[in-house]
């Protein structure tokens, strides 16, 4: 698959760029700075010494890909949103945002939209369907292509097809995602982040996860 | 400690009763209806074949115990606690309502206060510091004494003695408790229970759980 990464330069993009590039995927990276996308591309096809990685701007990585995956913060999440929402129209777009507020990142926010997921499809339309998932993987674990993803990848949305492409993709990054639900779950996932960071800190780890119990087999 | 369990006739009470008394707690089992509270206390005294469990109304549960347990569904939660708000005066609040929406429980409901425990501190006032936990526990393992519990059992207070009494209370259920922050991150805890019903519904499953992985130790 063709997957851009709007944002791609920050730490997400490092870790999806090289576990999706070994997968087979070609990773589209994109950046408000095109030439720093272009530089952080060349370093990561480096890195991995194989694998289709080139970088753009945002709106080109959009464009080029039939999946899209936002890493932004959330300061810049619905301004990026409707920047690109015309790009976006036909694809698949997997929001990763955690509407953080800081410095108080281990307390949940609740955005206006109740969720920065919700907030996204309202400004992309019905023609994005929206995913929200991978809000509480770690990225330095993710950053490294050989690090396991301990806890479980929880991904809500109401569309089913984009619900199965997220799926797919997340076991292409060597993690067990999970349906969890409509996209109106999306704040139970979102508001985790800051618990995990409370643990993190409460508990004197780096990166704490969830793994769900219970289920068969 | 003396415990009181509002609602406690339910499906809740029965596992909280049953495990804390065994731990050497009284627990006052309270209901609207006080014979009903007084006969389920026998059941219960019967079924444990030894420990301090009675029953009685409500405000008597309160008013006798140290620590208070609501377990009233969510359409009950404000009204319960606003009859009750002078007697909880002094006393730890620990609540562990679920804000669900029926039929629709395998989506997050979001009530107006964002939580029903922060809805719930901002009814009893300063001077019940209240506490969210146990919203992930099936009460069908909790209603078996001999039945692990399998999850982690995370725990939300802007009381730090508080926190630590539920952290204790917890422990003598048999449950491993985590502090998860402070009582804003409820809504963390609350909306992850529509995404268990979720994941239990689309993998066959009956009692989905989580537990944190990454913690030290």
């Amino acid at each position: 698959m063709r997957i851009g990464v709007i944002g791609g330069t920050g730490k997400e993009g490092r870790g999806l760029a090289l576990r999706w590039s070994r997968a087979g995927h070609q990773v589209r990276i994109g950046s408000r700075d095109a030439a720093r996308a272009s530089e952080r591309a060349a370093e990561l096809r480096a890195i991995a010494g194989a694998g289709d990685i080139t970088g753009g701007d945002n709106a080109w990585a959009v464009s080029d890909a039939e999946v899209v995956v936002l890493c932004v913060p959330y300061a810049a999440h619905g301004e990026t949103l409707r920047s690109l929402a015309a790009q976006l129209a036909g694809r698949v777009l997997i929001d990763i945002t955690v509407p953080l507020n800081p410095p108080r990142v281990r307390e949940v926010h609740l955005p206006p939209g109740h969720s920065a997921a919700m907030e996204a499809q309202a400004i992309v339309g019905a023609a994005t369907p929206v995913v929200a998932t991978l809000h509480h993987v770690s990225s330095t674990h993710l950053g490294d292509p050989d690090h396991a993803i301990e806890g479980d990848v929880l991904v809500c949305s109401d569309h089913e097809a984009a619900t199965a492409t997220a799926i797919a993709l997340i076991a292409d990054l060597g993690g067990r995602a999970l349906d969890a639900g409509p996209l109106r779950n999306a704040v139970a996932l979102e508001s985790l982040t800051p618990v995990l960071l409370h643990l993190n800190k409460r508990y004197k780890c780096s990166a704490a996860a969830l793994r769900i119990v219970g289920l068969p087999g």
